[in-house]
Order: structure tokens, then sequence, then C-alpha cells
């Protein structure tokens, strides 16, 4: 799941000629779920944006309180073409998690988030429409999160694959032990370096670390 | 190097009262520049600025066109704490190239958008200015880019130098050839599993694929 949150001093959300929404001075969120993503990544989020320290507090000082501390808006709106892989120059949205599991995900992310601070300080889009978001970015301020569980990434799945298979040909020499079905699996989810070649290598190496 | 952009309906920056530029249909760009970022960052993003297909074509096709086959205006924006690591809640910014190198950096990026575009329709905010940036996101649809050698973070250095520290304690055993400099140096600069794990084992097997 990623989200690009944007300090705002006001942001609203316009369908056509009406306006559907609006806040004064917090944050507008734009919220991608990717196809991988589970309830983690969901409580991650919603612990993030909730808690992440965009303002100043009452003597000026940066990077001090949280939306909910100053007890700012939030504006969150749904945004699948964060969930992009480029193909050269053209954007493909397969990593997305598709509409139809993405909105029941995106409402409970948004309960989420009223249960944990005040209902009436969460705001919405329109969940698939065609909207104009208009962000007054202040400062500009703009912070992009990742969930721990991190997009799908074709290339990235594809280097690891790579990566076991070049495996598999050492092991074939009788260099090491033969991978696990469930490394296997787990490996493909992990996506950042030291995970895979720690997990890899302890399993090939037995290091007890 | 990491950009968000923004498909806008309109856009403009203000610094106090005064509006320092404004844009119509285009895109809105975010632009946060690592201390690690070179030349080469700065080619991919100016190239992949510009060629992006967010708009439609003019049978309506979706993902068709990019800002400068539609001759669409660019707003282009300094944006340092997209270079944010988290320490818990707050964000860090040590990885942001610091401003007086980051300013004439930044500049020349608008000076190539500008050579490989229409320098009239592309536009800036006022570098390390406080501004208020009016985004009337069109859609909405954001794009996050992240140029090939990618944002310093920390946490992955820390990873891989304990993927490293594994390798190392491996070899103390007599299982692996000794890490040559170069490549300890090479695997903090990879940050991806694929990258790491196929050099690093292709060093200590000696694979030649």
């Amino acid at each position: 799941m990623k989200a690009i949150i944007q300090r705002v001093t006001k942001a609203s959300v316009t369908v056509g000629e009406d306006q559907v929404s609006s806040i004064g001075r917090g944050i507008c969120v734009l919220l991608g779920i990717s196809v991988d993503d589970t309830q983690r990544d969901a409580e991650y989020m919603v612990r993030k944006i909730l808690n992440l320290r965009l303002f100043e507090d009452e003597n000026g000082r940066a990077w001090a309180k949280s939306v909910m501390e100053r007890e700012f808006e939030v504006l969150c709106v749904s945004q699948f073409t964060l969930q992009c892989i480029l193909k050269g120059n053209k954007p493909d949205f397969h990593s997305a998690m598709p509409a139809e599991l993405a909105q029941p995900f995106y409402n409970s992310i948004l309960e989420s988030m009223r249960s944990a601070y005040k209902p009436e300080l969460i705001k919405d889009g329109n969940f698939g429409a065609y909207m104009q978001v208009n962000i007054l970015n202040d400062g500009p301020v703009t912070v992009e999160l990742t969930s721990p569980a991190g997009p799908t990434d074709p290339k990235q799945h594809k280097k690891t694959f790579a990566c076991l298979n070049f495996l598999d040909w050492q092991r074939a020499k009788g260099k090491f032990m033969k991978l696990s079905e469930e490394l296997r699996r787990k490996a493909v989810v992990f996506t950042q370096a030291g995970k895979v070649c720690r997990e890899v290598l302890k399993h090939l190496c037995g290091c007890p670390q």
C-alpha cells in the first residue's frame, strides 16, 4: 500500500458540479492499494497517517505534531494509479487491487481512521468516480508512505526468481541444500535485499542468526 | 531522485500574496533530490516526466499521450520532504541533498526539461521559499517516479551490511571466499534484492551467469 500525504491549508473534492467534501488545515491522503495488501498493511498505514509529525508545535518547532495532535482534518481519496508499473512510458496498473475488492477494503481503512481519531474530521472522495481534487499544498510538504509489505513489482519478482534459480543451479552442483517450497514462496514475497539475502542464506547455511 | 507527478486541470504557486507561476492543463511535478543523485538520475527523470503517458488521445483512449504530445504545461516544484526517512513518526531528511548543492542541480534539471520541450511551457516555484502550491488534481491521477539509483535508505544500508556481515561469518567458517572491498562498496550501493543476491553470490561462487 502506498500513500502520498500532502500537508494542506485546505483541500476539497468535486464531482461534476458538486463539491462532495472539503477540509481546512490538515492532510490530503492519496491512497493506492496493491493486490498483495492485507489487514496488516492497512493497520500500519492508518497508524502512520494519523501520527506522522508534519506540523509545527505551539512554539513554532517544525515536524513536532501530528494531524491528530493538532486536531486538524484528513481528506482521504482512493488513488489506484499509485500502484503503477512503467512499461516504457506507459503506466500499467495490474498491481492495483481490483476495484470490487479495493472498495470494501478502502472503506474499512476509512472506518479504522475514524475509530482511531474523530469521525467528523475524516473526509472522503467518491470511490471510483472521476473527481477534481483541489489541494492547497502548504509548504509544500509531501511525504510518501509505503506499508511494510510494500508494492508488488513484477521486475522485483523476476529478479528474486533469477536469484533463486541461480541458487538452484548451485544446488544442482551439490554446493547447496534444496530450497524448500516454503522458502521459495517467502522469497517471492520479500522484496528487500536484506530480507531475501538473510532468509535465503540462513536456510542454505543453517546460520542461527 | 523521487518525483510525484499529479495530472492537473490547473496549478499555481503563491509566495506570500504573490502568485509566482501558474499553468493550465498538464502536470504538477514535486521533485525530491537525494544526496546520492547524479546526472544519470536527472536524465532519467527528465525523460520520464516528459514522456509518461498520463493523458488520453484525441479518440478518448486513456494513458495514450504524454504532456509533450498534448502540448500541455509542466509546473515543477522542488520538494526535499520526499527524501524522508521515518524515525518512528518523525520525518528525517538527512537523505535529501543539502540546499546549496540541490539548488544548482535542480536548476539544471529545469533547463534540461526546457531544452527537451518548449521553454515557455515549463514553470517553476521559488526554490527554498515557503510556498502554497495549488494543485487541481484531475482524476485524480498521481504517479510516483523513482530514478534508477533510487533513494538512500539507511535501513536498507543496515540490512545490506547485516547481509554482508553474515557472509563474512560464513567466510570465517571457510565456506566462502573473501569479499573484495569493491564488492562491499557495490553491495551498499545496490538496494534491490536481485542485484545484491546475484552480485554477492556471483562473486562468492564464481557463477558465470
